[in-house]
């Protein structure tokens, strides 16, 4: 008899047995299907990529989230994803040129992140990506939509889609007349929705802040609800760029109440996840009793062209164990 | 505008773009409904496992081509799984002990390959494992006759599946009176099909080795084709274990036989492949044009007791791109 190393696994990957096994196929068959539905076709990207090719589409947070190694044939860095988004819009760039635009992508895949701790976590994703040669309403919607009606297919009952938009918040932040540092503890601020602490650094850095901004930025953890918070936020700002993103939202959203849709939507003008990734319409979905979401998206305009290919784009990713755990919650 | 890095993917990882990816689909979709059928349930095993663990139940042809990493919270090596079996049989021997036997399981998975050469191959498979208290020849003709359904079902016409059998070529091997490294050599040169090597070998060494043990190992590349190639063994050899392979194997072709469907099969007893690792039958599925075997397994009988669960075991994968090629090249 051989002494057996102790039988155990990396910490933050694990088995899934048949029983869940079974449900996570029944939830991505029915996403897959809606995606279908609505004209996505499968891509399947690889495991690996040069950490380099990678890197000019991964956001900020997530390049500390990469696990690496050495390839000793070519002494590159490769990585193991951590994202399929960025994988899709190499592909794009550089082999599906040829294909017409908009181009809607779907995929299924697991990707690996580190969470802190020396822990990786294995997460399965389905994700969609929408592709198309300029942004516009409709695009945004669609996204929405889809992720609304995979939703209801698989038979989830109890979610909200949370919908912001950091077009306009960075539009607002941007007027700002003060410095690069300031302006990030302001949008600290906004993103802990800590109006107190907002309202000192204002005092204290804002001798040029305009009334209406200042009023805009103290009220923006109010902007939450349904569709009157663009109005209300409408009423509060002149500056073009706010105003286009707030048009833009209203789009959307009288989209998504066209599809009586609305009970399942929720706006959050305040919300700044993803700043410097996304460049508009930004959204996640939670389920009642899951503490985290199970999928988020939105609009990421500047991605393509860092591949070389100047295009638009928004898209999302369901959480599939995040979503079957919901499942489980539902009465 | 930043410079861009050469847009590359690490060797041996590709992208499916959507009209293969719809093929995959397709195929893989296929494939599960029939194991379905047989009463398979899916599992889902981690990307990474510990080396340490992993190696208790990978074959030694698996053991260099693992790409591995240390993992710095804990200083234990890390592999991206070259392989699903040896994943399956510790999910079976530490999680699944209260479920009863038999177990049919099945998976759709990536694995990670390394090729030589630096290279990579990321393999897409789907395979299957049945789990039971003790070996039969039941559970062997399920496999293969389960092989063959799912492939007439994905619409695959000209295949071919070999048979063979470790078990009976490892009782032959092991009555002869020859030192290890001698063995070595005579399976080698069997593995090859080199007949004038074997003489040659047998010559130098074979002093004691018995007349009709010389007879069956010369005529072993023979032994290929139809179900009278099992009588012609059997008529060469009189080890009780050699016999009893062959009976196994007897009744395995009369399930296949009774299903109609032995024109899909060819018997090889000259095969060794996984000589190591395999305990009894093993098989390969083969397309009309493809080089590369669209399926292979066999019987595992002393996997699970290494993860300290003596049970008995079968299985095979798919490899899926080189089913989707058979696929391809169907008249």
């Amino acid at each position: 008899m051989t002494i057996q190393p102790f039988i155990s696994l990396p910490q933050g990957v694990r088995d899934i047995l048949p029983e869940e096994s079974k449900k996570i196929r029944k939830v991505e068959s029915g996403i897959l299907q809606v995606f279908e539905k609505y004209g996505f076709k499968k891509v399947i990207t690889p495991l690996l990529e040069y950490v380099e090719v990678l890197s000019l589409g991964m956001g900020e947070n997530l390049k500390d989230r990469v696990l690496k190694y050495i390839d000793p044939s070519t002494g590159r860095v490769v990585a193991i994803r951590p994202d399929i988004t960025p994988q899709i819009a190499r592909v794009v760039a550089t082999r599906m040129r040829d294909y017409p635009l908009p181009l809607r992508l779907c995929y299924n895949e697991n990707v690996l992140r580190h969470q802190g701790d020396g822990k990786n976590r294995e997460v399965l994703q389905i994700g969609a990506e929408y592709i198309s040669a300029a942004p516009s309403p409709e695009a945004d919607a669609e996204m929405i939509i889809m992720a609304i009606e995979a939703l209801k297919r698989i038979g989830l009952k109890d979610f909200k889609i949370d919908i912001g938009d950091v077009g306009f918040l960075r539009a607002v932040l941007g007027r700002l007349p003060v410095n690069v540092e300031d302006r990030a503890l302001i949008k600290d601020a906004i993103a802990i929705k800590d109006t107190s602490s907002l309202e000192s650094i204002l005092k204290r850095t804002g001798k040029g802040i305009r009334k209406d901004d200042r009023e805009l930025l103290l009220n923006l953890a109010t902007f939450y609800g349904e569709e009157e918070v663009i109005k209300k936020a409408s009423s509060l700002t002149r500056d073009p760029a706010a105003k286009r993103s707030l048009s833009n939202l209203t789009q959307v959203i009288k989209a998504v109440t066209k599809k009586r849709l609305m009970d399942s939507v929720t706006i959050d003008l305040g919300e700044v996840r993803g700043f410097d990734y996304y460049t508009g319409i930004i959204f996640e979905g939670f389920a009642s009793g899951v503490g985290k979401p199970i999928l988020s998206g939105g609009r990421y305009d500047n991605l393509l062209e860092k591949y070389g290919y100047g295009c638009a784009a928004t898209g999302f990713a369901f959480d599939v164990e995040n979503t079957v755990s919901a499942m489980e919650r539902k009465i």
